[in-house]
């Protein structure tokens, strides 16, 4: 990218996150709701530091924000422990936009003059990624506080919507066989999404739809959250101990709660803030399960990654399903991108001959390889091109509070 | 007290709650840094929930507010968990200080027309006490948070001051006999300060000054946090359990912070949040006892309550002891009012033929009155004027972010 | 008493601790159900070793058991957790009676010899009464472990009785005046009943019988577990948080477990295994109060505290209340000693003047004083003979494994 | 295996799990020392009510003991919570002993008499498998309770052997490309090794030994276990959580417990009681990675499972490594089999195609398919014979108690 492009991509990218800002109290971005979750005033501060201490290589605003900002990067020393994120009331948010408004003006002087060397030009691109990244955890973090008030406000309204069913769940089989995965050389990716490598696929078929709610609806319906065969056994012991009865943000009377507000439950819609275990349970009381990662990324193949439902659009909450009458009942993959992120039955592992990032970035996303489930398509939290079919999310198996969602699959024929 | 003094009354201690605020920023008043302490603004909303709902007997800013704001009364029905208060980033701060202005202005309005009964007005009186001992917690719940930064800000910055010893310890010696403890029927008092009733005490000696840092500093020298003769069962499991090392708010480096900012520790300044257990393990290591809560009564018969080192003076930390050369070496009882609340050996229980105030204002007092001592005489964080001889404060006794502080008693000959 | 009544009553005491483990497998006596509770085992080392150190002075059996045995003298250093009581399978049962036989062997020695001084003389008639406190908490601990069986099985089997009702709530009167409280200086007293001294009391109405289970099945009928008004506010908190809805071995069907085995619940019975929380808040409910431990101390004053239903008769459970017809109509106290321990109004503090034992035995009593509630007249399961009028024992307000129960009491006339 | 043989080989195997106990106290077999573990007691009750339930199909002996020695079948309803098993004094171990009698005599008679159907053969000698993986963990869990006393007894004594250096680590070359993997379809394996299939596998090195002290030694006098950037995430945050400073039982006197007693860590010893974190972190300290379990199935493929160190050997801890100049320098693979279970980077999923078992039985493996990481080759606490090459075993990545080390491997030429 050359670098008025990535200057004006830096622009972009960094006003978008103020974008999301913009209907937010001071004190809706000072709490935290939840360990997992930061307060919004981190999120724009953390995005920033990266670029300072990664791209600009100097804290020159403020030395202290290294303790403060840092997230997870053990290299640069002492940090603030994350779930005390909340109570750090300094510096207030208007220091924080300061340091926005100061690191951008560095920033955009060292494209102007050349001061940045190759090194540093690919940390700021990936800056960029990772500010993307972190515009998903505002929106789902954000939800965490909205809907810890006593009244959950409406973060942005969206129209009502007829309530319908969503098409029968239809298969697409696939035939397996040698496959390349992960990420061409070209072109940025995560470190993680690399080297690309040959493996062997077994034939299997995959739903031309995620779970919709009405299928979740059946599942309850059907006694699923009180049944432990359905369940992992680490799953039924959430189950129990967090007295899960629906996924997060249903309500008892046949709402949910979500940033258009609270709305009835629509069967048509696309499943969310379903963790692992739900999304394994529900797969294997549909006769099912989920897809590998490598089976996703097959399936997702020669898709266009910008196309779906992402959060660059109005709405802030899955699409609906296709409906009962639609193409996927042919077998066309729907939704593959955007909505929800879907949850693959593969544990986060380094692909064959991986390696980290050199110096700090290493600690990006290698050490995070154990304990966690991969996830894949992004959803309508996610920027709009910021996925690609060989982008791997991760989050622990009983997360709920991101916008994820699932995809059953099975066994081909051989 | 009449209409307009009491008009003119609610209208100053009103005011001076929000110019505790004034230092502060929207996130500062947001933050719960213990679940002990509350958020700035939920003691600024608190306050004016109890004028609205017992003197004015009706919810009409905002009727959520009764969950939202109501502190402990059960009979109000469900309300926001205490920890969980730091979460209400809404309503903002701003709307808050729209309820106060709603409220002083109905309470203004009632006052003029003589919409307010006798029992009203008693409720209102009660309200402005109320108001003021959340003043206080204002305060030391504030400091809380601003300790909770990584580098703690100045709340009022303060002059400097030579570093000094203080006076030695002294004694004064009280008779004994029969006594009359509690408040007298006329005038305002605490439903806990009554009835009236007749004890008898045997003779004792009371110190002439509180416990100095000095005092702490031999304790500590000693090895008084790491020897369990000195401690109560419980307070030495909360030595271990709690890794304590001195008071709370004391440094590595010789240093403390308060309200005024990090300071050395002075020797001849008056010790502060103290535990019951640290204060009642130095009075054992100095070969006394804490006094009783009727002993310190006795021993403020007769003073003037007012005067002392209160939170309307500049300084919002305790102030040194009587130099070495005073006059409390001849007995004076000094620094009885303001400085610090001094824990006492009596644990909060009620007074003989003890009655709770009728309705919702039964809850004020008498339901706390297990698991906590009294504490005596005011605190450099107490407004002026709020404070009497008789009047009882209590908390548990592991407490130690109030201002809390002690004076050693001995038992007199007979 | 002499040497000859001293090594008979160690004999008696020795062997009665013996038979109470008749009963139970070695397994029953290993295990530690609750935190606050130690196996029997722990219960059979611990008083042995309370006298090889203590009168002995010489750790000759095993030296290791100084860290096994020791229950909280901070004085001999490091010590077994109590909460792990339970995992130390070694030394097993057999040594441990061996230890037992070893110590008595050197015990009855040292007593035909004259070896022991008459401080140690002291020391071994305060070991008697320590282990006949210890005879109480192997009853109570054990019927934690049963209890904790999903079969609870029966300790030692009584007969079924007629379920009757008890007589009413009625109240003995007492003056009021200037009254001589505590253990006289002759005879055998703990520290924490000494010294005497004169108390002012005023007019006080007492129950001629304990609360019975009438009275809490009335209490639960008026929803009295889920009516907070009732409660102290930590009360509450526990009521709560541990889902009470019953005093403790209630059971959801109409009966309750004891030693005795499994039982419909008898409005007559005595209630027991009550929390200072349920007995404060029944009291208020029958509009009464718990009294002070000074007023139960008058009431029981010229009291024979050897009759009342003690460990030595047959049932290990309290017997019924007064039958409707009884003389307690007319104001006789009844139940004042065995049965159930009272819990009362006072906090467990030193007496004026309190000096502690000297040495390793200072830590006796002395240091448990803060947050306990004082308990008077003995149990069922407390050994006939081992209490007194002054006897004031201890425990923390949510306990609720012990022998509990309750006596209310009223203001007097003035 | 015909009827004879089937009975012959069930009598050996329920003689030796009593023999396993014949060191123990009644006490060391009651108690629990880790949630994780069970008493001994409660382990020769589950595997003989595995027989009862699954092959006889009746609870004849006593129907209680479904809830009581049930482990994990949640399709059999209630049962004592894991965490609790210690806490079943009754019944007594003596009673245990008569059930496994009577249970043994019933499944006799029910072989002589060919009452067992096919099916009921199968889940005999499911049975006896299941027994044996018992009586790995009852060594490993008696081996917790030893441990947590204060002076640790030994179970089995072992003679001490001469303290020497292990062969430096060399490395064996499989070239890659499409392998078989799991077990065929004839003899017995379990579920979870089927069904066989085809996988693509990169050239490989793996280590010929295993990791022993020495290289532990060498981490941890490098600060291994100070140094974040060696750690996987949620393994640095349970070093500093649980203060890991060693592997599990490694004291600080440079001596370890084990089941043959206190001993000087021998350096040449094959390190054991590492959790995956400690094996992965080592792994990446000595510049490798922990072998897929494909990876390890390759390099076991022709081996002999029954050579090597097991149970049955009388020494109850991994035998040291070859010596320095031994043949596992010319690139030979040693202890595969026996000794300690090897970590893989793999987590424990289905192969491809997976189908539980029928009925209760399917819960045997499948349920705990996630949130754990394979084990391969056994340890020296398993009976001999039990264990394959396709064998997979599975824990959670923090788990030290059982007998785990790692083996290393790296990525090999293309």
């Amino acid at each position: 990218m050359d670098r008025d492009a990535l200057a004006s991509r830096y622009r972009r990218v960094r006003a978008r996150t103020l974008e999301l800002c913009a209907p937010l109290t001071i004190e809706d971005q000072q709490v935290q709701a939840i360990a997992d979750a930061s307060p919004t005033k981190w999120h724009l501060a953390h995005t920033t530091w990266f670029f300072e201490e990664l791209v600009l290589g100097e804290l020159a605003f403020d030395p202290s924000f290294r303790t403060l900002f840092n997230s997870y990067y053990e290299c640069f020393g002492r940090r603030v422990e994350r779930a005390r994120r909340g109570l750090a009331s300094r510096p207030p948010l208007a220091r924080v936009h300061e340091y926005r408004s100061d690191v951008d003006r560095r920033v955009a002087r060292a494209l102007e003059t050349g001061a940045l060397d190759p090194g540093a030009l690919a940390r700021l691109e990936l800056g960029l990624h990772h500010e993307q990244q972190h515009q998903e955890l505002i929106l789902s973090d954000v939800l965490t506080v909205l809907a810890a008030q006593p009244e959950p406000p409406v973060y942005r309204a969206r129209a009502a919507e007829p309530v319908r069913e969503p098409a029968r769940l239809a298969f697409h089989v696939f035939g397996g066989g040698i496959v390349r995965i992960g990420a061409r050389d070209d072109g940025f990716a995560f470190d993680n999404e690399r080297p690309r490598f040959d493996a062997m696929v077994r034939p299997f078929a995959i739903a031309t739809r995620p779970i919709a709610n009405a299928d979740v609806l059946a599942f309850i319906a059907d006694g699923g959250y009180r049944e432990p065969r359905w369940w992992l056994a680490d799953g039924w012991d959430t189950v129990v101990r967090e007295s899960w009865r629906a996924p997060l943000y249903w309500r008892d009377d046949g709402t949910l709660y979500e940033l258009g507000g609270v709305h009835a439950i629509d069967p048509a819609e696309t499943a969310c803030h379903l963790s692992y275990y739900e999304a394994d349970a529900i797969a294997r009381w549909l006769g099912a399960r989920l897809p590998t990662e490598l089976e996703w990324e097959i399936a997702a193949g020669g898709g266009d990654a910008t196309r779906g439902h992402f959060a660059d659009d109005g709405r802030l909450h899955p699409a609906p399903a296709p409906a009962p009458e639609s193409s996927v009942l042919g077998g066309e993959l729907a939704q593959l991108f955007g909505d929800v992120w879907e949850w693959t039955a593969s544990s986060y592992a380094p692909y064959p001959g991986f390696r980290a990032l050199p110096g700090a970035l290493g600690e990006y996303n290698g050490k995070f390889m154990s304990g966690q489930q991969v996830l894949r398509g992004g959803s309508c939290l996610t920027p709009r091109g910021h996925v690609r079919a060989t982008y791997r999310n991760f989050f622990p198996p009983p997360a709920r509070w991101q916008m994820t969602g699932a995809r059953i699959a099975k066994d081909g024929e051989r």
